[in-house]
C-alpha cells in the first residue's frame, strides 16, 4: 500500500496539487520520498488517488493524480459518537478507535462527572488536536473521509440541539441504575437508521439527573450486558456492538 | 458496592478466612479497613461471598462469610482468546479487556512477527504478570470467575495441541490477503457453540504461511470488515462482535 497524505481542499483536475505545510514535511523529511514516488492522496470527503510526486522540496512538495482509487468501504448507517471527553490520553483513543470503526462524526461533551471544563479544552486546543488524530487515524486504516471532530459541548446544550436521528444512550454501569425504575434496551431489538447517535459516558458514570435527562429528550436508554465495563473501552465496545448488529462488520 | 477481595482457595464453612498476602495488604494499608468492615469476597471459580472482617492486622487479615452473593453473569459460550502477544502495555489491555468482556481463558501465543519470544516472556514472569491483570479485571468488572492465562507457546504449538472445539482464526487485514485464495466467512453467519477459541494476530499480522496453517488445522477465518484495525483494537472489537452475535451482550 502505497503511504498516504490528507489534502482537505484538493482539485482532481490539477496536474500540480500543493500538500499541506505538514503532510509536505511528512513526505520529505520523514518519509524521505522525492519526485517520482508513488503516493495516495485523499480529500477526506471519501476522494482517493493514486498519485505521483512530481516536486519535494525543503519547503513545498506537489503531486499529480494519476487515477481514482477506492477507500475502504463506509458504513451504510452514519453514526455520530457522542463522548463524555475522559482523561487526556484516553479520549485520544476514544477518537482514534472511533475513527477506525467506521464513525461519521464525533461530538466531545462535558457532563456533570466529566473531569475537564468546556474552558480548559479550549485553553488545550483539544479540538484541533483531535482532529489531527482522526486524521492519522484515517490514513492508517484506509478510509478516504475524515469524520469531524465537533467543538465540545454540554450535555445540556447537546440535549437542546434538535436532532431526526435516534439517539442511544448507554446507560452503563447497570448496577447504580437498577431499581432507579429505567427500562433499557438491548442493542439487538434497534432496528438499522439512516443515521443515529451513540451516547457513551465518562469515568464516574452518568448522575441518575442525566439519565433521567435522557429519557426526557426521547433518547433510548441501551445496555451493554451485566458485566462493568471500564470508561474508555465503552466506545468501541457499543460501536462494535451496533456495527455487528447492523450488519456493517463485513 | 463494598469492595472485593479475591481469595482463590477459600472454604465458605469457614469462621475465619485469612486473606492472601497481597489481598490483605490492600485491605489494612491501602483502603484502611478493620474490624466490622463489610467486604465481598470471591474464590476465582465462580463462588462470591458476602463477608465481614474479624481481624485487620499488620500481618495477616481474617474475614468471615455472611451469605452467598450474585455474581455478574457468566457468558453462555465459553471463548478462550488465543492472542499473540503484543508489546508491554497493549498486551495489559488486552488480558484487561477480554476478562472484562468475558472470556473463559486466555492463551498467549508467539507467531512468526510477534516482536518478543518465549524466552523473554519467560525471563520477564509475563505470565505472573497477566495472572494479576486478569484477577484485577475480574475485581472491576464484577465477575467472580478469574479466567486463567496460560503460559505463553509458539503459534506451531497451538495448532499441535487437539480441540473439538471450533477455531475462529482473525485473518486481518484484508488488503494483504486478498487475491491469495484464502476465503472468510462473516461473524454472522457462525451459530453459536458451547465453546469455542478466538485467535488474533500480533502489530505485524500473520504470515501467509501462519494463514495456510490455520486452513490446515481446519481453523475457520473470519474477518471483521473492510478497514483495518489496530492489531490492539482487534481482540477487544472481535470479542464485542462474536458476543454480539451470540446473544451474549445482555
Amino acid at each position: 500500500v502505497p503511504p498516504r497524505f490528507y489534502v482537505p481542499d484538493l482539485d482532481p483536475r490539477s496536474e500540480r496539487i500543493p500538500l499541506p505545510d505538514e503532510e509536505a514535511e511528512h513526505l520529505s523529511r520523514v518519509m524521505r520520498l522525492g519526485a517520482g514516488a508513488e503516493v495516495e492522496i485523499f480529500d477526506g470527503r471519501g476522494g482517493l488517488w493514486r498519485a505521483e510526486v512530481v516536486q519535494a522540496g525543503k519547503r513545498a512538495v506537489f503531486v499529480k493524480p494519476i487515477a481514482k482509487a477506492k477507500p475502504a468501504a463506509e458504513a451504510t448507517v452514519a453514526i455520530t459518537l457522542v463522548a463524555c471527553v475522559l482523561k487526556s490520553d484516553k479520549m485520544d483513543d476514544v477518537i482514534r478507535d472511533a475513527v477506525m470503526l467506521g464513525v461519521a462524526a464525533i461530538q466531545p461533551v462535558v457532563s456533570a462527572r466529566t473531569e475537564v471544563s468546556l474552558s480548559n479544552l479550549a485553553r488545550g486546543r483539544r479540538a484541533d488536536r483531535w482532529q489531527r488524530i482522526a486524521v492519522s487515524s484515517a490514513k492508517q486504516c484506509g478510509r478516504a473521509v475524515v469524520p469531524p471532530v465537533r467543538e465540545a459541548i454540554t450535555l445540556d446544550q447537546y440535549w437542546q440541539a434538535e436532532s431526526g436521528e435516534p439517539r442511544l444512550f448507554c446507560a452503563e454501569p447497570k448496577a447504580s441504575l437498577e431499581g432507579e425504575g429505567f427500562s433499557r434496551r438491548l442493542l439487538h431489538d434497534i432496528p438499522s437508521p439512516p443515521s443515529a447517535h451513540l451516547i457513551v459516558g465518562p469515568e464516574g458514570g452518568w448522575t441518575l439527573t442525566e439519565v433521567a435527562s435522557a429519557v426526557d429528550a426521547r433518547a433510548i436508554l441501551i445496555t451493554l450486558g451485566a458485566r462493568t465495563l471500564r470508561a474508555d473501552a465503552v466506545p468501541i465496545v457499543a460501536l462494535t456492538a451496533l456495527l455487528t448488529v447492523w450488519g456493517e462488520l463485513r
